[in-house]
């Protein structure tokens, strides 16, 4: 077995060069500020969701060189005794503010502030980004299908077509934009997050018949369970969960076929047979498109995998960690796109008196012109290296998703490709 | 900081719920075989590569059930008191056969066989798949891009863009496919492979000049370094990188701009300063097209990023792991598409007097008649819950699939979408 994971190496060597090298000539204890931020938002979407902060919030705490790395980086020979030395006193001692989970983020946003000396914040990007572009494609693409599902639950399943850890940080931003409940137990052990599943096709083989395996499941998990229904007959499938399980049975599940058809079909079926209660649940391959496309089907409940893992076609957020201030004095890249500025950015996102959202405006080096209606975007997350107290956790997170949905533009909420729901203008 | 991940909750709810049924009702101890295999290539390719196994064995050494987990599951209700106490005792048995890393699959390939009872091979699932979805789909795409990099190096530098777990697995992938080195430090230091980087932007940012970042940089990194030379203008950028370094320099970095243009003009540029051994890497965004199209440009080694830490367009591989075997009974879904076979299955690739490959037959129940230039593509990977000795490591594996490569016939080398390589024959 792989030994612990410590989050110091989850950094790209040329982080520790850079160290190395501005140890030597003084420059690493110039104050920077490095902001995180997305220069657009994948594939036409209209809002990014902000997800991953309390993970990488988890990670800073252990940020701390042992001996192990230690002695790897001396064997490997990444960097000089006097940066060996250096690294194993480290501890970010800086600040960070930043938008909280839950949050929405357009092109510009600042979603990520971290102010301290060069060589302390440096080391802190690959590991920040990684948690953040991560996180927030799952809950990119997980808020559409959420839309997409107009209240009807959905179960992120899709454990099995991601990283083995990257399937548990997908359930826990799933569950952050909004999906009901996770298959993934690490998720549920480490996060609190409801899990569930019943029975897969297997189960059905194992068995020498049908009703063998629906009785079986039934005599052990009762009739609060799911029967899977498509492994033969469909309808013979479903004839069989209620024979045995009764019209109580919770719910059936239908892995495969056209969802439209057989949702229809089943749902008659199961009110004939005097299942009026008794869910359905369909699975497969759903993405936003095709969970919306089941919007008039009498269905149930989603089951979402693929697609909601992979980020549904953006598998990752295309955030940057930008060095935008350095003791003071904005930087920025020559050959950057003109939209890119320099200094440390203030945001905040306007409304109209009834609430909805009009426009992000980002201040470089001051403050926006406070009107009514205006929310303060960032806030501060760590405070001379220790996380501040009382941020939002996962459920909170929740629930500010959900509100930042309501307050933007209808049209905001597309599924098409557009423009970003609400402008940023960059002052 | 988390605390240490156990492979064993990295499953989905619904396979400790069968095995609760599959124990009360005594089929929990049919023997049973399990097969993991893509129905597909995804985005037509006409290869898969086989990654991950090395990855799984490690997780399956540690798969045992301990207190903390044990605890959850009887916290949260996922199972009974009788499967708690199985699961306290739970270690895998059983036998696994499978195709070795870095040797290539095709749609049927029987990648993986999983023996044994149903209840300890059934929990292996969602670990299984993760596993080799995730570093399949990885090697996949970054072999391609080998391909099309012909002969030159590229370096692995996107765990910025995948889940920081994940991008340790992508960078090892990555590796095994043909990569050079990575930027990824975990990997260096979990794996051994060669890590490389130096300086970012934000290098130059910090300091008050370019030149004087230059000489900042080679102070402490010496001239067996690269400068990265488009922070603002890249012919002043590449004058000054030589002025600073000498025409000793080992290379500089462009990350940006047209990367054939400025290609093409900074290897004159570079001649004509008299840094002739000068090499130039070049970065950002790159895909196999991109490097394909690269392959008249005087440039030297290529940066991957994105799209290889994300399987450039295809982040899983797709594989299953389906039941096909219950107490030498094959079992098969009834709604499958018609290529499913069930039961044990055996593989070879035939090939000419050669060596180039000519197709794969895959049997069921039985073997394959002998024929000359056949490879056996399956071997032992576990016996009794153990790990056979002698497995390739990671330099074994990343040689074979060099030769596997070379021989595929030439049309499975292109990077356009087309059938796979070699047919499967289903016997």
């Amino acid at each position: 077995m792989i030994s612990a994971p410590s989050p110091v190496l989850y950094t790209d060597h040329y982080e520790l060069t850079m160290v190395q090298a501005a140890l030597a000539d003084g420059t690493a204890d110039r104050a920077c500020v490095f902001e995180v931020f997305a220069r657009r938002l994948p594939n036409g979407r209209r809002y990014g969701v902000v997800a991953g902060i309390g993970r990488l919030l988890d990670h800073l705490a252990g940020f701390r060189f042992h001996e192990e790395q230690l002695e790897y980086l001396s064997r490997a020979e990444v960097v000089d005794e006097r940066t060996l030395a250096w690294l194993a006193d480290y501890r970010f001692t800086g600040d960070i503010d930043g938008y909280t989970e839950g949050e929405l983020y357009f092109p510009g946003s600042p979603i990520l502030t971290v102010t301290g000396s060069f060589a302390e914040c440096v080391l802190l990007e690959t590991l920040a980004l990684s948690v953040l572009n991560f996180d927030c494609a799952i809950a990119g693409a997980a808020a559409r299908m959420v839309t997409a599902a107009r209240g009807r639950p959905i179960i992120e399943m899709g454990s099995r077509r991601a990283h083995e850890e990257g399937a548990v940080a997908a359930a826990r931003a799933a569950y952050l934009a909004g999906f009901s409940v996770t298959s993934n137990l690490q998720a549920g052990l480490r996060y609190g997050i409801p899990t569930a599943g019943t029975s897969a096709h297997a189960y059905t083989l194992l068995h020498d018949s049908e009703p063998e395996a629906f009785a079986s499941q039934v005599a052990s998990l009762g009739t609060d369970t799911t029967l899977l229904v498509d492994t033969y007959d469909i309808t013979e499938g479903i004839r069989r969960a209620i024979a045995t399980a009764g019209p109580n049975l919770r719910a059936i599940r239908i892995d495969s076929g056209d969802l439209h058809v057989l949702g229809q079909q089943s749902r008659e079926l199961l009110d004939s047979l005097g299942a009026v209660d008794t869910k359905i649940v369909v699975s497969g391959d759903l993405d936003e498109y095709a969970i919306a496309s089941l919007a008039a089907t009498p269905v149930d409940i989603y089951g979402a995998g693929t697609a909601v893992v992979t980020g549904s076609g953006a598998p990752t957020a295309g955030l940057v960690y930008k060095l935008v201030e350095v003791d003071g004095r904005p930087v920025v890249k020559r050959s950057e796109n003109k939209a890119t500025v320099g200094g440390r950015k203030t945001a905040v996102r306007r409304h109209k008196p009834t609430g909805t959202a009009v426009e992000e405006v980002v201040v470089s080096q001051g403050a926006p012109e406070p009107q009514p209606h205006d929310r303060l975007l960032q806030r501060p997350l760590v405070r001379a290296g220790e996380r501040v107290e009382g941020l939002p956790d996962l459920t909170e997170a929740r629930d500010h998703l959900r509100e930042c949905l309501i307050s933007i533009p209808w049209e905001g909420l597309k599924l098409s490709q557009g423009d970003p729901a609400i402008p940023v203008l960059m002052r």
